[in-house]
């Protein structure tokens, strides 16, 4: 028996860009505890955790210890984040699945961000392609604020399919289009999805939105009318950005599950277990979290009437 | 001169469904101020306050005194919820510019929510109409629950559209579709708008959604494609749902506009008096409000950058 292809593949990033920006440490073993369960569900891909500097991301500074930590269920692709070749050495250590490469479309946000020319970042990427590949580990390449970086503003379309193209020159296996600090628009998206997708086969093409601005879900449907079938999305809608305190996080994984099931879109994934697991993670960071259908409950739940109205006929 | 018609009409609503529902009593002063402050804006439609039962609706028992009170700016329509005649008679002896009628589309939620069957609801705006309009008043008639009901579930899209025939029949100059407790998705959306523009004409037809679900800009959306073009939003994105504690409201104006400027659609409306007026509703209502663009700030504002690039070449 083999199981339908999913109309829409979600991949779960909570682990990585959803714990990175919380201040309160989340233990190791609560991670694992997070990403097994987020196994258990049956995600095509987590993103469990990144290599970088532990001074500049100390929340994820036990990702060595996370992947050695948890269960694999066969089938699903465990991914590391990493920026450069060093991080790309301990990944492949840790016996990451997939490494996923980030590089900013705006130079001033890769400086900032990763304290990184283009040319310095690019070069990480080809000494990195061989070793990866020689190790059986996938290779995805991120284009961060692809859809418009906070110190540069829009960045032209131009540049970012170059990006892409020399991603692929470079010997990336997928590609992931990132709205970092969600600046995107829903025309925007459907533009730069159809251009991408000249260049990359859907399988192999990432949409990567934050809801920053209450576009998250807008955004995903722009790029899926446009062709796109992969997102990524965080259990919760976990995930902030530091430009913008108190703003929602990455696209929450079980709000777009609920918009994907009332649609009729395939996920194959299963929306009370997904509010299970999301109903933890305000005890897991200490805080209310922004994903809504974990309180709201899916549309499809009927509530009882109420009581004067039972009995009255 | 001419102003240019907005590609879409935003109506606010936050007065009204955003006020209803908040434990708080906000005081008929600051209520006034806010409308004042909405006044000043520019909307086309302000929903001021309802006439119902005070024991049902504690928060807005001071509906006639906040009509006194306003200063009304012309162009714009101040309306008023009403579920009965007794309503009317109140709203148009506080001059209402125009009433907004409320029946549900599941019975069940009618008699939960008005404690009145379809019939004496009916049986209500017949006796309304020829007042209204002897008192120059207009007269918008809203389907509740027109796009799923939380004790009945779905909605027969003929159902729906007979309660709007009934109302035009019956003398409405407006239609309103609304999603009271945000079950709706944009497939159904698309349809129910395609088949009630048949039968209403785009400027007398507003869609009502609220973002119970995270999908309130979808839906805005989804409605614009299939050819609406007036949308009720409550700034911060109040108004809560009592079957849903801790979900948001209604869509949030300000997120909506932001949305429609960043696709180029003219709203009319001034995003950052919005959002000045925005950061204010907190302090009213004693606790954070929904909305996101008041906490991220417009796409197109751009951050300084980070000190150590600034002095580095």
């Amino acid at each position: 028996m083999t199981a339908a292809l999913p109309a829409i593949v979600i991949q779960e990033v909570a682990p990585r860009d959803g714990l990175q920006i919380e201040p309160k440490w989340v233990g190791t073993p609560d991670k694992i505890k997070l990403i097994d369960s987020l196994s258990a569900i049956g995600f095509a891909r987590i993103e469990v955790s990144s290599f970088v500097s532990p001074a500049a991301v100390p929340s994820l500074r036990d990702a060595a210890e996370v992947f050695a930590g948890i269960t694999r269920r066969p089938g699903t692709v465990y991914t590391a984040l990493i920026p450069n070749r060093r991080g790309a050495e301990l990944a492949l250590a840790a016996r990451a699945d997939e490494l996923n490469f980030v590089m900013s479309a705006s130079e001033t946000h890769n400086r900032a961000n990763m304290n990184m020319t283009h040319a310095r970042s690019l070069a990480s990427l080809a000494e990195i392609s061989g070793p990866a590949h020689e190790a059986g580990a996938l290779l995805n390449a991120t284009v961060a604020t692809a859809f418009g970086c906070p110190f540069e503003g829009a960045q032209p379309i131009n540049k970012v399919l170059d990006i892409v193209s020399r991603y692929l020159a470079l010997g990336a296996d997928g590609i992931t289009l990132a709205d970092t600090t969600g600046m995107a628009n829903p025309n925007q998206v459907s533009q730069l999805v159809a251009r991408t997708l000249l260049l990359v086969p859907a399988d192999k093409l990432t949409l990567h939105f934050h809801n920053t601005r209450g576009l998250g879900l807008v955004n995903v449907l722009a790029a899926h009318d446009a062709g796109a079938r992969r997102f990524d999305a965080a259990l919760g809608g976990l995930g902030g950005c530091p430009f913008a305190p108190g703003a929602t996080g990455n696209v929450c994984t079980e709000d777009l599950v609920n918009l994907c099931q009332e649609m009729g879109l395939a996920t194959g994934l299963d929306l009370r277990g997904l509010i299970d697991v999301s109903c933890r993670l305000t005890g897991l960071v200490g805080h209310d979290v922004p994903g809504q259908v974990a309180k709201a409950g899916p549309a499809s739940d009927l509530h009882p009437l109420p009581e004067r109205l039972r009995h009255s006929g």
